[in-house]
């Protein structure tokens, strides 16, 4: 087991990432006790029953009694009533870090209620998948993946290195960056390719000459990819939506502008600007490659269960 | 070894589709001969080097020559021309197909050239990956993937039905369909996604405010899926938008009209709008997975490298 970071690690919502997390930290042997409390009680009894946590409470309220890191691990839309509810509770010297996918919304909820003495930095890792739930969590979701924090004006920087310590012994890279710039980078990677690919999916289900399992049989042509991306969580990217409305609207603004470009090319038959457009786009993904961020190998259209093999 | 479906086959165009079409009718026994021809003179030498078919020539005229089943594999945009340029040395009773990604224009340009007493079947696998060329087929690439033909008046029951077999036997399923219907439903599942994927790459790409390489470290958060779809070949996809204009114009200016309504609700703050919406895109992804075309395994931002295990 490794160095204790935390004797006490509250988490407050047990999904995806808070899940994760307790295993990735007991895995390591990060945390003396992490207690769990998620508002639903049905995902208590989970958690409970599959022993995510070490302890279970009723209220959020008693999961940050004593405890030297609280996660607030909730749809970004519910991070300020929560920091509410658990100010009273927390111990001096304590650090509250989040999970969120929108970091200037969140800073603006939860920062009021923080008392003094009380280390508030924000953040948020770059991984998940597009199952959700107290039993989706996985130790190694982590690994070789980024964890972008956004430390406020008097975050001590003791307390965000201990955090970020924490963070990489999980086997994530952190980096720090303004919350701003954080909306910005992912409106443009995140937010608005989830929002295409939920508009593409509800298209292609509205279609009336085209039946449901057409659409599903023949899915693989590239498809598939949307609709995994599709299935993501409906109230984390509600909330994901509204709460970076801005950085969102705009980058949306831009694809529109794009898009009608290209859909202009079509109409005329302009085949030298889309083949330019495409070859320019194709660099990109080598870039991907090369940054270690994917494979080069080519899943598209397979599945994960027939690795593909030259023979 | 399997039974010969056909003596000689001739392959016209030696990129992913036919060089994995090579791979898998020789692993399984299933030509007699298999011929290829590529117009440009790097692939030819690169398809001799690696061995990918029996016999390279330098016309596809002499590829031809005797083939019982002729696959016409080249960018949709020049079928017409190849077809023109193959038609005197077509022998009485042999077979055409051809793999192309739109139906109709590939039928209009092809057909008018196809002598009496040879079969024209056009056909499209809903295969491939992000790679193309010469060095990127595999022999598994059609393992459990549909085989679309789409038979012209005239297509004899016979002929279809033993190309049916050879592609029965190379491991995909075979349906047949209406060539305009099959334009309509992949403009759904395939060429507007990628118009789409394409158009979110770029819009990344021009953004100045954005780096280059903040773009590619975070790309695992949704953007990677649509970068590995932007990466296709952009000559097929050029010809792909041009041949399947109508039908593409159509899916097009649908998917605006939706992207329109869930921007509203955003700019408006209608979150049961897009919970909704969202909930419904997840059912389809659950409709896919139930067909097999795709795997519940939580690939979605991880690598290949690295399957998920719970620990």
């Amino acid at each position: 087991m490794g160095t204790v970071v935390y004797d006490r690690v509250a988490l407050i919502g047990l999904g995806l990432i808070a899940g994760s997390m307790s295993l990735a930290m007991r895995k390591a042997g990060l945390a003396g006790e992490i207690v769990g409390h998620a508002r639903s009680a049905e995902t208590r009894d989970i958690a409970r029953e599959i022993g995510l946590v070490d302890r279970i409470t009723e209220t959020a309220a008693e999961a940050v009694q004593d405890a030297d890191l609280i996660v607030l691990a909730v749809p970004v839309g519910v991070m300020g009533a929560v920091a509410a509810e658990i100010a009273p509770h927390l111990k001096p010297g304590a650090t509250v870090t989040d999970v969120g996918s929108v970091k200037q919304a969140v800073i603006e909820a939860v920062s009021p209620h923080i008392p003094a003495g009380v280390h508030f930095i924000p953040g948020h890792p770059l991984a998940g998948t597009e199952h959700s739930g107290p039993r989706s969590g996985f130790a190694t979701l982590f690994r070789n993946r980024w964890w972008l924090l956004t430390p406020v004006g008097g975050s001590e920087p003791a307390a965000v290195e201990r955090l970020a310590m924490l963070i990489r012994t999980m086997g994530a890279n952190v980096e720090e960056m303004d919350a701003a710039h954080h909306d910005l980078v992912l409106a443009v990677t995140s937010h608005t390719p989830h929002l295409i690919a939920y508009t593409m999916v509800g298209v292609a289900d509205h279609l009336k000459r085209i039946t449901e399992s057409e659409v599903i049989k023949y899915s693989a042509a590239g498809f598939r990819d949307f609709t995994r991306i599709a299935a993501s969580d409906p109230t984390m990217w509600r909330d994901v939506f509204l709460q970076n409305k801005d950085a969102v609207l705009d980058i949306l603004g831009r694809f529109t502008e794009e898009l009608f470009v290209l859909q202009r090319a079509i109409r005329m038959g302009d085949g030298a600007h889309l083949h330019d457009y495409f070859t320019r786009t194709r660099a990109i993904r080598r870039g991907i490659i090369e940054a270690g961020q994917d494979t080069a190998a080519p899943d598209f259209g397979r599945s994960l269960t027939e690795p593909p093999g030259k023979s």
